[in-house]
């Protein structure tokens, strides 16, 4: 039995998202469904809309930051029953046996994982279908609990701005003891600021407006450093075990290397193309040039737990579906603070 | 009391070295003095006699390779005595106090290094003098120990070539699990290839000519890859856990750094300028460009002790004093298996 569901949809590169009915894929017993609540608009689902990426698959239902309750299982479900309230990130599976998966880095699938949506599931080969939609459907082992003492419809961007950042975080042990810069206040900058400022660790924000230093200190930032003053970049030298760089494209790393602290990394949470770099202050400090990809799904559960022990969402712009477009113009003049959330209830009246 | 000292120095960025003479510095309760016996020609040699990095500081006594016997010591030497075999490499002195410092990592030092040569004493500012010469002067703390089972006169590239790749290798944990690549067969790719494979990892050569295989698997290599070859470059994506590039002139990165696994570094230790790559390959695989500078003076004492217990030398070819800007001109060619070392002997001859 499959199910047909409402959702918005890209059908090709050029024109808005509309309205689109898809039907469901048949049901697995380990299957859990979801009806969605919210849905986080990330970055990538404009990039994928409009093939900016050159391997977009239409019709696209975009959405990766998705937040619901449980509507059914299958039979073999254990982890999840009705009701609870859940979440589903960038993947909703994985070959499970590599190494990278056995490791809990289901993100570096040695087969590739299953994005949630635009890729071909892995057992009946159907397009998988994401957030931007009334149910979604998905292995319980690629589903999350999510803390429901938090702001339900502020909790959808930890599924990947959130993750994003607090993995290179992790991955690279910041603590009480780290100086973090984060380059980019966006929806992965903002979120970076407040995990890096929940560790314990002293923050700065590398910015090139001074206009945005209250709003960086509100979200846990100690400081801004503004990139374009020559002095205050020579005064920041030697000084980040990790920055961050959040910005989506292509800029100029150069200015940031000298800032890291000796074994400090620059790690690339958001630009896919060409870098370059000098390898002097590299050199002359072991330091890194990174990249990093969302987090694998233990992590995930991590994060969501401690954001749940530490009260931290989102900053977010709750909109209506049937505003998306709008919204995809407004995230490309950066005119959101800092996350497009959809109140997926809207989508009744499509 | 000083020392009329016989050398060899560059006396300008044009000129052939030429014999020289010069006042050794003052000596202090610290410092030992050294006859030297053998000394090693780095290509960093040859770029600062000729001012390639715009620096220089003439006249130039060059050589950071040295090897000798202890000649005399202060008042407060206690880690040497009269006839000790002893070593120096690239750094002479650093301000001892600096975090990099207090973590045997003097070569970071925050304050800067002193350089065997061409730098300035930090306590009485005279100009340092490298190891072309019949005698050096060192505090005891910058003064290596040289296992006396080791065939002398090819230790001194131990000393740069040797710590320069040792010190990634032991940074990123290379053991006998490691998946090690070297770019570059030259004096570090050497040093590279016999150290990575000394502790176990299994080894590859990137090289641009198949007629280095057996040069490589006799030097400890297990394979090489030709760069040149897609074939061959496609079968060894995603398999180093790091790769140590040692290549000293500009050369594109992007071929390597699909080959490094997941979590894998390149590091560049050979190449000082403008870099570029691409972030696709970095962020789905967290993979990172580091830089590596020496060692410390621990590590290198670490080194030399595990060449001894593994008899582990550099290839090497000894000149004269004299040949030495002909052994320039052949560097230059890349015609050297795999350094040259001069036999101060002839120095006396000059």
């Amino acid at each position: 039995m499959t199910q047909q569901v409402l959702a918005y949809a890209a059908l090709d590169s050029k024109s808005p998202l509309v309205p689109f009915k898809f039907e469901q894929r048949r049901s697995r017993p380990d299957d859990v469904i979801i009806d969605i609540e919210y849905c986080g608009v990330c970055h990538s689902d404009l990039h994928q809309a409009r093939n900016d990426w050159g391997f977009s698959r239409y019709p696209i239902v975009p959405g990766h930051e998705v937040i619901g309750r449980v509507k059914s299982i299958g039979s073999a479900v254990t982890k999840y029953k009705v009701g609870d309230l859940v979440g589903i990130g960038c993947m909703v599976d994985s070959c499970r046996t590599c190494s990278a998966c056995h490791d809990g880095l289901e993100q570096y699938c040695e087969q590739g994982n299953t994005g949630t949506y635009g890729s071909l599931d892995r057992h009946d080969q159907s397009v998988t279908y994401g957030g931007y939609s009334q149910t979604i459907i998905c292995s319980q082992d690629f589903v999350l609990k999510v803390p429901e003492n938090l702001d339900t419809q502020a909790v959808a961007p930890l599924l990947c701005a959130g993750i994003t950042t607090w993995s290179p975080l992790r991955h690279w042990n910041v603590g009480p003891e780290s100086k973090v810069a984060v380059v980019g206040l966006g929806g992965l900058g903002h979120m970076a600021i407040k995990l890096a400022h929940a560790l314990g660790a002293d923050v700065t924000l590398f910015t090139r407006s001074p206009s945005k230093e209250q709003d960086a200190r509100d979200l846990g930032a100690d400081r801004i450093v503004l990139s374009t003053d020559e002095q205050q970049m020579k005064a920041a030298k030697n000084q980040f075990d990790l920055i961050i760089d959040t910005v989506p494209y292509d800029h100029d790393l150069k200015p940031y290397i000298p800032t890291l602290a000796l074994n400090g990394t620059i790690v690339l949470v958001g630009y896919l193309g060409e870098i370059s770099a000098n390898s002097v202050p590299m050199i002359m400090g072991r330091k890194s040039i990174a990249g990093s990809l969302i987090g694998g799904i233990q992590e995930t559960q991590e994060l969501l737990d401690f954001c749940g022990e530490h009260n931290i969402v989102s900053d977010v712009e709750i909109i209506n579906m049937q505003n998306i477009n709008e919204a995809y113009e407004r995230m490309l003049k950066s005119d959101v603070k800092y996350r497009f959330v959809i109140d997926m209830q809207s989508l009744k009246n499509a």
